[in-house]
């Protein structure tokens, strides 16, 4: 089982910590972690992971393994930039999301395209033509979070 | 100048006849028209800006130019699936958003994303962590829209 | 119906002259023009189209519009790196390669992958498993090379 | 340490159990295969490199992770079509092509473009203006294809 998680390459220092705790809670389930392989939530739940043991796999932009975290187990170059949004997201079974900015936004954009979970944690929440779009599920701490994205059916 | 037109593959009447004064008035404009090259919104665009004798750019996301709406005059064929959405927004001035799910959030978010300004009409907004996120210019009309897009400067 | 020049980002003055050949070729016959959109034979196959009035089209690997050669009239901003190689060719009825190094080949690749016509001008030809694969057709002049493109058909 | 093994997804029985030689070899080496996660010679390097207890990727070009072969441990969905080819050799240290076709040529085009070494069984050979390029390492054995793509350097 795969779980992506999302994020800034830039974050506060609350999101670091969720998502490391994320990063751990992932590994703890047995499942294994990907992510978009740079910094900030990216690294930090990668660390989270790798510390419990876990497998994590970094889907890059650039042409360079080397742009990766030192917490990626398997660097993948994918070599299409921002196009490599959708792999991280079309790999996994689910979709947390910690903070975040307009990167992270396509991705959450694109998991609920294809019907694929997307948990949220302080993260965007979505309005069309002015009423609620109540696609991202809401989550309060690392646990419910994993676990929510283990349970939770593709549409 | 070029400017994008996003929206939905499936429209409803509203939308469709928003879509086309748009296209319209970017033809009028002298603007070239670039858009996902597909049916509904973007359909309805090309056939506004057909009518006024504009140039209309459909970057389609398969591997087959026949899937190019009538009114598109140069299919690009990317063959990247939805990762084309990137191509859509970042080779426009501006973009202007009918409607629209969640293909079209990605492509609000890979413009956000590079400071290229979003009109939108009866479509997404944004909150992030809360908080309203108000990087979306709305437009009440299309010559407003189409305005604002040859206005606006990038960030 | 639209026509795509492929070769090196840098040329020799001979491919130069030959490239430009083509793209005034091109233009004369009333085809549109589609190439990478740098330099090289990309940028003179443009200038040649573009002085018989042609319409040219580039579709850049990168992010910024501004890296399209001076006779580009639509830049296309992939934002994909060289996976814009795929939209190159798919967009075309028919492929000119001009010498060529390796991201030449892999466009050569990509269309008789999907069936488009390639001529070639002192460009790559392939033997697989040490048999010749005489699928690019050889032409010794623009004139040749755009009367083979405008003639052959997809397989 | 990450092998690309390529090869047409369909192939001979040849070439089916030299690929499965390779994918043997790269396990017992301790290395991670990559490949493009279909049929043919992806499936059968997959099978042998699980059978010696490796680690196998597969980079899909559609949209839906069901379509990996049985052997392959990690389906990376990237959605961007045959695009996908990038990363699949970007990711690698080296890579070993056994027979292949089209999608095969544009794969060693990209590696060598980006200066990773490139051994080839049964494939493809090259000619530029006329001229040998002997960039593709030629190995008899699968041995002998895994011993090169593990001393090589990087251009």
């Amino acid at each position: 089982m795969v779980i992506a998680v999302i994020g800034g390459s830039a974050c506060s220092r609350e999101e670091g910590e969720m998502a490391e705790a994320v990063g751990r809670e992932i590994a703890r389930r047995d499942a294994v972690l990907i992510c978009g392989g740079l910094t900030g939530v990216m690294e930090a739940a990668c660390r989270g992971a790798r510390a419990e043991g876990g497998l994590t796999i970094g889907i890059l932009p650039g042409a360079d393994g080397r742009e990766a975290n030192p917490y990626v187990d398997i660097p993948v170059v994918s070599g299409v930039g921002y196009a490599r949004n959708l792999a991280v997201v079309k790999s996994a079974r689910a979709v947390i999301a910690v903070g975040g900015s307009y990167g992270t936004l396509s991705e959450i954009a694109y998991a609920l395209a294809d019907g694929i979970p997307v948990i949220g944690i302080n993260t965007w929440s979505l309005r069309r033509d002015g009423k609620e779009v109540n696609e991202i599920i809401q989550a309060d701490s690392a646990e419910d979070a994993v676990g929510k994205a283990i349970s939770l059916k593709r549409r």
